[in-house]
């Protein structure tokens, strides 16, 4: 095209470092400025090379977002206010995909185009963290941590939260207890099975082995796990959930199945992502604030950009439970018969 | 780091031309050969430059994907297999928001650092597609189109499925029909709205204005629409709702109100995203394939990539209906008595 930001100076009458302060989004630059700057651009069709500005100030404005399958309702709860915070922070958000069958390796993040990589769907084993470390890509975890802390994170304090879900189900006298996991080398999954079973047990309340399902964090997890344990001899009278997606598809097979909830069977899940609030959920759940982790990790990520020597720092989330409509007392007649010595 | 791609040939014992075809994904290179750079580039913690080799190839292998929040359950449908789909290119996803309130401008997407752009949200009046294509970016629009049709674009037959919808209603002896549509300046609003109408009209069922609600592709445009239509003087016994996720507000607005869907409401969404076929929901809905339209997206995009001067090329799919268990027909004596001259 042969437009140079010379012309765009001439133009619009002004410098051409002011063209390029403008054209950055840069705060030192008046609005009439600005506007004057952005018609020339426009009119001269100009485009300005972020190649050449990249190699100038070894910056590319780009972060690298890891995050699993976007039709997975929860990604999208961290991805979206994770996106508008880089972009409200002047970076572009690379969304880069990781498949528990094709794991994202550390080439396609280390090719140089990214200032920094914020990582969600993290194995606890994963050397990623440590690797993007000893290679100076700033890098921050957010949701879930990996086994050996090198890096920011940001978590919430998963196990505080199952363990306030497995108070619930104690105080409402639920004793015939299941559980639906998520994986066990991911700290989300292993964190609120402590916490979880850490509770009951102080409670008194056994969870055997044949009441626990374990699977990944999806819909079709939860609706598996349920129409399965409705249909053992004697069948839990709740259930709780490793995340709201898992008791999403856990509500739907009890539906399938004709039970209804809460009045037959108790359902908790773990998040409390937009969805869990619509009338057709309603769904009690342990609230995981997505919005602040998000802001969290953006920050820490900048922070991370300007001193990359700093120690790493961790920002652990404490979660509420929102009570809404899938949680009740067992059924009295039920439970006592089927618990009762006449069995 | 001051380690270069000699470096890293020296200790696999290859070229530097075969270091940097093998560490692009190059086909010519054998999974021996591969292994081996891999294996070097990870000893020396080696970061290929992708800067200067976008400055020697011209491309930067990343494409913009411009799209609306995410936490809108439509959109992943289309992301997901969108950015699937570029992966599988070669390519990169560069996630661009775009809002009502703060639409995304050509400056953000001519800056250079893009091969070409996807466009997912495009309005009927937008003047960026032009634009894109006045500068040399490939651009390809998916879902929706303009007015002006100067580039590449995949849609399906939004009136042909909205007709379907209309035969659906008029078969089934509705005859209070309601409508919740989506915008008026989005291809998807305007052509839903227009073969509903007309399939009505050709039925001779009335489409009363008070009984038309307007708004964003949103859960709460369809939730507050309903909870307002069944509150007028002689509610509708059936509604169409712009796509799937207003009729999951349609849906959730019946259920808090009480009313019996399909019994006392028949509703109708469009799109058949994945969570229709939910059990709490089990919502008929004109089905659009969305994956098929993500792979003629890239499709069209790579072909406009290698050949920018070719004609523009236009790709409508054809919806079909998926009958669930949210139709049935109106209930007798409610329409008869309400209709009748006593009232």
């Amino acid at each position: 095209m042969g437009v140079t930001s010379h012309d765009v100076a001439k133009l619009a009458g002004v410098s051409q470092p002011t063209v390029s302060r403008a054209l950055r989004g840069e705060r030192n630059v008046s609005d009439e400025t600005r506007e004057k700057v952005l018609r020339a651009a426009r009119e001269l069709s100009y485009v300005p090379s972020e190649t050449g500005r990249s190699l100038s100030t070894r910056s590319t404005q780009r972060i690298g977002l890891v995050a699993d399958d976007l039709t997975n309702p929860f990604y999208p709860q961290l991805v979206q206010p994770l996106r508008d915070h880089l972009e409200r922070s002047g970076y572009r958000t690379l969304l880069i995909a990781d498949h528990v069958d094709e794991p994202v390796e550390i080439e396609r993040l280390a090719d140089g185009s990214l200032d920094g990589v914020i990582l969600t769907t993290t194995l606890l084993g994963s050397s990623l963290p440590r690797e993007l470390k000893a290679r100076g890509i700033a890098c921050v975890l957010a949701n879930r941590e990996v086994a050996d802390l090198v890096v920011d994170t940001v978590t919430v304090d998963n196990r505080a939260g199952a363990a306030q879900a497995a108070r619930l189900l104690a105080d409402l006298g639920h004793r015939r207890v299941a559980a639906i996991l998520g994986p066990h080398d991911t700290s989300t999954g292993r964190d609120r099975e402590v916490g979880f079973r850490e509770e009951l047990a102080a409670r008194g309340i056994p969870l055997p082995a044949h009441l626990v399902r374990r699977g990944e964090f999806t819909f079709e997890a939860g609706y598996d796990a349920v129409t399965d344990l409705l249909t053992v001899p004697s069948p839990p009278t709740a259930v709780f959930c490793g995340n709201d997606v898992i008791a999403m598809g856990a509500r739907c097979a009890a539906a399938a199945l004709g039970r209804e909830v809460p009045r037959e069977l108790t359902l908790l899940g773990f998040d409390d992502i937009a969805m869990a609030g619509w009338e057709v959920f309603a769904l009690t759940s342990v609230h995981c604030d997505l919005t602040a982790m998000a802001g969290h990790a953006v920050r820490l990520l900048m922070d991370r950009i300007k001193e990359p020597a700093k120690d790493a720092e961790h920002v652990v989330l404490t979660p509420t439970l929102t009570l809404r409509r899938t949680h009740a007392a067992p059924e009295h007649t039920l439970t006592s018969s089927e618990d009762g010595p006449g069995r």
